[in-house]
């Protein structure tokens, strides 16, 4: 071990701010820029680093630090400079869960309303799945785009879908790195921070957070998530960014597909104005307060009814294919899902018994949909589009005996019985139903001046 | 950040370990040891150690898990096997404080009484001195020696004094670097578990530990160097050694001669008979101690009675000479101090006002020794042997207008009105003597069975 780096011109000393978080001090705007500049430029070592951040999950953070610390991240690279583009820039995240698929519905519908959507996401890992990989089941689709393609994309249609680039916020991907390999990750100070500074580095005007609670979310309990959500609504209004989140129900997936090439199928059924309500509903709800915030609608209301008008006159769809084709995609799959990966085999989930399904462990669901293939383990496994689990049932259900409560699409048999298996075990079957349906929005944090 | 590792046939995952201590959880031997271990075989990288050091500070750690990662420490490297030799095996460890030269004492008292004291210390750093620095100011003194070396001396003398070996517990030497750069030092478990790894590596029977507490102690309150007495005496008696603790006051420095040449002086003053009261009474109790430990004494009021007879015939002071000769020193510094190497200068530090000396800032008296250049900032600092400060005035002291306080013994006239002036500010002077006076020792921890 040599001497610290970080004594530099700057006064400070590595050591004393990790001391100083260790005691539950506040650390001020120039000691947080400093160590995030610092490891950013490789001048101060992983092992500080990682002493400060669980120093930071231990004695958590103010909502001052975790502004601070969100707004250095951010500008540790590149923040995207849209104002050529007259429109307002609108996005949604979601801390991520399974079957959640509204971003390839939101980001049409919204720009077909004449609002930017430059949406910057992620990929699955987990039991949670990821926007790019869903992407990706579309043959040809490309995330990789430069800056220069992502501007044009949006310029001319109005929203484009792409994975991080390294001039985005690369202390958030050096510093999630650290985290992930030093039990650093769960902190809701950490993810704001993560999550905002990337979200923000979009260069947007409003952004619409959408925060899982429930088993197979990241937040199981509704308290956790409701802390997060109001900790990146207080970052995004501090840096004078309108926010607002949602906290949704993910209790059991979302829609009745889990699996990247099925998901794609059901935002094509979505945005044909079908797909399963729940699906249906949440993307209402979402788009309504992206047009809300984007000042395209007076109220979430009237968002929504521009969303459902956007997507019952095929404008919305007739965007999603524009997209798909300036990102090198094959959009006859619109026309014809059968051109996306298709799965060698199926098999169904029959239920043992007659009743009512009460609870579909959805964690459980999506590492079914891991164990096919169709997820990722680690961040270096290779995902198979084709494979997944379409639901036949869902929580408050009737089912009777022998019916199907779900279909596996499997290209392995050995995975498929392993995942059966889970699957089977996910569905809890009794006589009679839950006396109390899960609202699929559970509360709104944020713009507590809007008009709903 | 590639994959962690640490995957390794033992099964576990170190970032699982991290998330287990970061939540409070308890670790297991084989839990303990698979960190240990890997880390000192580098399989396990810093930033990973540095997060779970952090979770151990900020969580604590139970009596097991402490005892546990002692004796992992303790066996990541050689644990000397001192069997052959058939005395009791015996030694004295200080947490450190300013003009504790008691080591230098002990070793040759101890080993004149018949026993064995193989003594391994370390080096001054920050404001407190170190045993190596204070030997080393006499010339030719080696504390390097090879372990068949220090053998040999302990054979033939029953002493021997040198500084860590590459071979003793080497985990400790990597953690402790680590724990210097992260803020991860002031923790009482990690602190125990280092002390004892290096002290029951010497392969001893019987420990006497001197916990400082004051404001020249690391430990500045009584309540915090209880706990952390407590913490040492239990892992020593798990590993079934005998151990005692004595609380000892650190409010002001111990004797009057602070400065590697000059403490060596007051330790021969000491061994001739002489020295002031209260460094003389402390190495009576702790060598009582020690005899009564090492079965030499019935009680430990018996062993200090046979440490004054051990003075006053001058054996202990032969003892000394022996173990200087043995480890290459020039002995001609016993019958001529000034062989020591001398200061160039001196300035006396007078009084501006009549009164009662009621406080001696203790850790600035050693900062103002450090100044001098007789400490060290910084590991890699160089050491003036000649410079130090020869305190004239106690607390308690009556002192006149103009009077000398203290003396500075200097090479550098800049470096000298620096430390001057923290001296003469570190002397709290008021009318009328403190109701009452701290103790030299204020509680014993552990071996409730002695007979005082």
């Amino acid at each position: 071990m040599s001497q610290p780096p970080g004594s530099t011109s700057s006064g400070f000393r590595v050591v004393d701010l990790i001391r100083k978080k260790r005691d539950g001090d506040e650390l001020s705007r120039a000691e947080i820029e400093f160590l995030v500049a610092g490891y950013t430029r490789e001048e101060i070592p992983d092992y500080q680093i990682a002493a400060w951040l669980m120093a930071a999950v231990l004695r958590g953070m103010t909502r001052a630090e975790t502004a601070v610390l969100t707004d250095a991240m951010l500008r540790s690279g590149e923040v995207l400079d849209l104002s050529s583009l007259r429109a307002k820039k609108v996005d949604k995240h979601s801390t991520g869960g399974v079957g959640d698929k509204t971003s390839l519905v939101l980001a049409p519908v919204v720009a077909a309303a004449g609002l930017v959507v430059p949406m910057i996401s992620g990929r699955g890992l987990g039991h949670t799945g990821g926007t790019l990989d869903k992407l990706e089941a579309i043959p040809g689709f490309n995330v990789n785009l430069s800056v220069e393609r992502f501007r044009h994309v949006l310029e001319t249609c109005g929203c484009a879908m792409i994975g991080q680039t390294a001039e985005i916020a690369p202390a958030d991907r050096k510093l999630y790195a650290l985290r992930d390999v030093t039990g650093t990750v769960e902190s809701p100070y950490l993810i704001c921070a993560s999550i905002m500074s990337k979200k923000l580095a979009e260069g947007i005007d409003a952004l619409v957070l959408d925060v899982k609670t429930g088993c197979g979310a990241f937040m199981k309990n509704e308290k956790d998530a409701a802390f997060l959500a109001e900790l990146m609504v207080e970052t995004g209004e501090r840096m004078d960014k309108k926010v607002v989140a949602l906290i949704t129900d993910m209790d059991q997936p979302l829609g009745n597909m889990i699996g990247n090439s099925l998901e794609v199928v059901e935002v094509l059924e979505v945005l044909r104005g079908g797909g399963p309500e729940d699906l249906r509903q949440l993307c209402l709800e979402l788009a309504g307060w992206m047009l809300y915030l984007g000042d395209v609608s007076d109220t979430v209301a009237a968002g929504k009814r521009k969303t459902e008008e956007l997507i019952s006159s095929g404008k919305a769809l007739e965007k999603f294919r524009r997209m798909v084709e300036m990102q090198g995609g094959d959009a006859r799959v619109l026309d014809n899902p059968k051109r996306l990966p298709q799965a060698a085999h199926t098999t169904d989930v029959l239920s043992a018994r007659e009743g009512y399904l009460v609870s579909l462990q959805c964690e459980h669901i999506g590492t079914a949909c891991v164990i096919l293939g169709g997820g990722r383990e680690r961040k270096e496994d290779a995902v198979d589009p084709a494979v997944g689990i379409v639901l036949h049932k869902k929580v408050g259900d009737r089912v009777a005996v022998g019916e199907a409560l779900a279909t596996i699409h499997y290209n392995s048999e050995a995975r498929a019985a392993r995942s059966k298996q889970l699957v089977q075990e996910s569905c809890q079957i009794a006589d009679s139903p839950l006396a109390e349906k899960r609202p699929l929005v559970h509360r709104v944090i944020g713009n507590s001046g809007e008009k709903n």
